[in-house]
């Protein structure tokens, strides 16, 4: 008998016949002889909806009724899987954030997870029951009501696994589990039995979004084990955990692509202290999330910065920057969208060399340009064009043999 | 400046626009100078459409997780209502039965207020926000959530005036005040500035259902003095009260009507202890309501019960009492539908005699024959066909003069 936590997203439990589909899956788990504890999202829609409503009463919702707002779509769900599983024999209760025990703190509809206090849940599993949990809500420790935002209901899961020290933790979602690339763009690329942490939060910042980092991150730091698997079928999914001996023995782990990508260039920058911090302090006061940095000095000893963003962030970017550039007498901005970002992850590559030189050998086959080049300990990312971006994709994962079951 | 307690209902929070409306009103009594808290409903039509699709999941939902689905509706209102008051400027917060304090007790779907902690909605009061309190819920101590049935909201508003110590509390729903009689039968039926807590009680058990009794009750219990007005428009209503020296002289408050009642009267029961239990017991296990209730001993020795009820509930009542009848061998039942009730209630009769004369007479003089006859102390209750009650309301309103201001 195993304790297995489940989490069902708003497209699992998004009409009454799915919640029923949804409750079957539990009840074959539970006849298997498992306790379950499954957190659910709010039915697909449902939170879009009140989000209408909000906007249609007012320009800027206040952040505190939001979450008032909001949580009520997963206490719906709650109580309709709940109901479900009744209507199958099976006993069970539902828990809000609140009664699952689970504080936060931070800002409204931004809130992270402090602590989990697992009275309730464990009360109810030692009464043989079935716990369904309200994802993406809590308490705050002043009384309010308080959501996780997105991703929050992934977040529960992982957080309610370490709370009431499940054997196992399921992410369940529309997709089978994470895959050497996106399975779209590449024909035979293969789904990971097992991938570490470290590679799963590289691919997610590189495009990969089965999961957001923070519940990545904050498995990694309660050492919770979960698996990626889907809710439409009974395949076996990817299991994210901890790096270890018997994990197969790879380079490369995955390769991850991210479309709609701009660079933009700042040159004639003078080559002083504090520059930089003022440059990329405009573009965080406009809330733009920059991905790849880098720096040098150009031959007549002016700095260049060059950044990307998703293009949708480029004009906000230039306009963020005028003020500082206004000052600066040589500098100019360069921008370029239509482009996209290659990366290569594996924790391989921290023993192996030579994984940058195979990379663009297998690019300059396929005469395919590199841009930008960034690298981390486990990654090694690429700009290309954004019309190259599936061929370049298909030729390093061929390179590195991904397709192939590696030997042990 | 004074404090105010409001409750509005699902149908004056039926649409975004009715929201607005309700934000604008709220506002108007705060740019007067008062403090406000505002108890609301769930948007009409949202409980019934969680409540379908409970049913639809499972024939009998469970009443603990009835309370967790259809507790969202309110509190979705809340958030609404208060995002509307931010939209003109009014500083409001939000909160839910539980962050008003509201401690209950009682089983699922139909809780009992215990207590009110009104720390939250105080604070926030001193802060000069205005309060939106979610009605129709409240938490047990045993930390779940929980409705409090029908008419709940208002006697949430009730508790929450009586709480906060408010100089008003305002019931707000779809009809002015409480009239001598429903003006849609008696055209000159008029409305009453005050009624006392024990005349509103009588009409509301006689088919005046402005309100639930226990709301009525609560209130007494409590002393809190409240008015039912109209949520469209700002005419005065009738104010609720503990009967004082100043109210209007009256005999009659007012005649209210019941329609649809029915008549089962068993014959022929042996007259002895323990009968009547055991058939009132058989009609309370099947959970019927009866009203009226008539016993007496006929001229064979035997005796013979008569009472009213919804026609609705007559073939459940006759069914419910065939085990009964089959052991008693003289025993009949005989069933009449298609009466109505006619009551008057008022205060006055305490104090004088003949009013049931003057009813009879007045009913006579119409051509209206009497059925069964029941009276407590400040009502007199008969039954009429039910073809005849609308002539039998206007025949018995002319006779009190219910149409006349009285004098004082």
């Amino acid at each position: 008998m195993a304790l297995i936590v489940q989490k069902y997203g708003g497209t699992s439990v998004g009409s009454l016949d799915r919640i029923r589909n949804v409750a079957n899956r539990i009840k074959k788990l539970r006849d298997e002889g498992n306790q379950v504890v499954a957190v659910v999202s709010a039915m697909g829609g449902v939170t879009d909806k009140l989000i209408g409503m909000a906007r249609e009463l007012t320009g800027e919702p206040a952040e505190r009724e939001m979450d008032v707002l909001l949580s009520t779509g997963e206490q719906q769900s709650i109580a309709l899987v709940t109901m479900a599983l009744h209507e199958l024999g099976v006993d069970a209760a539902s828990v809000t954030g609140r009664q699952a025990g689970i504080r936060t703190t931070g800002s409204h509809t931004r809130g992270k997870i402090d602590s989990i206090d697992p009275t309730m849940m464990n009360q109810y599993l030692s009464e043989g029951k079935v716990v369904i949990v309200a994802g993406f809500q809590g308490l705050r420790n002043d009384d309010l009501i308080h959501t996780l935002g997105r991703g929050g209901s992934d977040l529960t899961a992982i957080a309610v696994a370490s709370a009431v020290k499940a054997d196992l933790c399921q992410i369940l979602t529309d997709v089978d589990g994470v895959y050497t690339c996106d399975p779209r763009v590449v024909k035979d690329a293969r789904k990971l039995p097992e991938i570490s942490y470290d590679e799963m939060l590289e691919m997610a910042s590189s495009g990969s979004k089965v999961m957001q980092s923070r519940s990545v991150e904050f498995a990694k730091k309660y050492g919770v084990i979960f698996e990626v698997r889907s809710s439409l079928n009974d395949n076996p999914g990817t299991i994210v955990t901890e790096e270890h001996d018997q994990m197969e023995s790879v380079v490369i782990r995955g390769v991850s692509i991210e479309r709609s990508q701009a660079r933009l260039t700042i040159t004639g920058i003078p080559d002083e202290p504090g520059m930089s911090a003022r440059i990329l302090g405009c573009l965080a006061d406009a809330e733009i999330n920059i991905d790849m940095i880098i720096s040098n000095i150009a031959h007549d000893g002016m700095a260049r910065h060059s950044f990307t963003m998703h293009s949708n962030d480029l004009g906000k970017a230039q306009a963020a920057l005028k003020p500082v550039i206004a000052t600066l007498p040589a500098s100019k901005i360069e921008t370029e969208a239509g482009i996209a970002k290659l990366s290569c992850v594996g924790i391989g590559m921290r023993s192996h060399s030579g994984v940058a030189a195979k990379m663009f050998e297998a690019l300059g086959e396929a005469q395919i340009n590199i841009g930008m080049i960034t690298t981390s300990e486990i990654k090694i990312a690429v700009t290309v064009d954004e019309t190259q971006i599936e061929d370049a994709a298909r030729a390093v994962h061929t390179a590195f043999e991904l397709d192939k079951v590696p030997s042990k």
